[in-house]
């Protein structure tokens, strides 16, 4: 996908804004340039898309299942029904709700066999578009970026959130 | 804004990982990390939030106003309902909605007076934001991340859709 200039946000900056600024935007375009392109190979070659991809890698990590609160919290891609996505990814067996040991109120969602694989496919292909993607940088440039992002992170990370 | 480790996308990764994948995840957790910050100051103290923000910018840039499907299409920050949020905004005296001149069957958006009044204001509060959240780097730093982003930024624009 090319985007077109119009919604490219960096075309909404005039002249005199401050650096910060600018290198936001940037930021902020490669990131949805990227996500666009995740989201668009994934529905076309894996019938799923950004969110549930986002959702079945979190319960890929999480060997006993996360409560439905945990996983909207760590769902960082949309603000999408994560209710929603966990029942229509029920239906089609990839992942299973069940009462919490523990506390008969919770309901903790777990991945089932087939939704396991079904993820390690996706991810070998979403890998395999991530290197394309990145694939105009040197591997020292994108050492550099990392670094430097590292260091943006690390600032962002300790910073309150009151003024 | 702490995010605590278990929603931050790095902790998703092996040891094993190409340098692209993480490389990806990290500007994805920096520009969700800027993101959330940027939403939360602009509630807090303006009452509004990014998806907001996002739309009045956008008619800011456009003198003309524009069509409902144009200002869809120029909002990344959500995939929210624009027609709800113009509605809001309208209630509020920030925009105004009118028939397309040349074509009754269309609606052009605009800002009123108030409208760009309240822009400007969280424009300014949006920059000084944006300053303090990337000053974590040195200017030379801001610089080159800068040109890193837009050397990743021109493959990304010339890559083609299809694999």
């Amino acid at each position: 996908m090319i985007l077109p200039a119009a919604i490219d946000p960096e075309t909404r900056l005039q002249g005199e804004d401050h650096d910060a600024l600018r290198l936001w935007l940037r930021l902020f375009t490669c990131t949805t340039m990227v996500e666009r392109k995740v989201d668009g190979m994934l529905k076309r070659e894996c019938g799923s898309s950004l969110p549930r991809f986002d959702l079945l890698a979190q319960l890929y990590r999480a060997e006993d299942g996360l409560r439905m609160g945990e996983l909207s919290e760590r769902i960082l891609t949309t603000n999408g029904n994560v209710t929603w996505l966990v029942a229509a990814l029920e239906r089609e067996g990839l992942v299973r709700r069940r009462t919490a040991p523990h506390d008969r109120r919770a309901v903790v969602v777990r991945l089932t066999a087939a939704g396991r694989r079904q993820f390690t496919a996706m991810a070998r292909a979403h890998e395999a578009l991530i290197i394309k993607l990145f694939a105009g940088l040197t591997a020292t440039e994108r050492h550099s970026l990392h670094a430097l992002l590292g260091t943006a992170k690390q600032h962002l990370r300790h910073l309150r959130d009151t003024p």
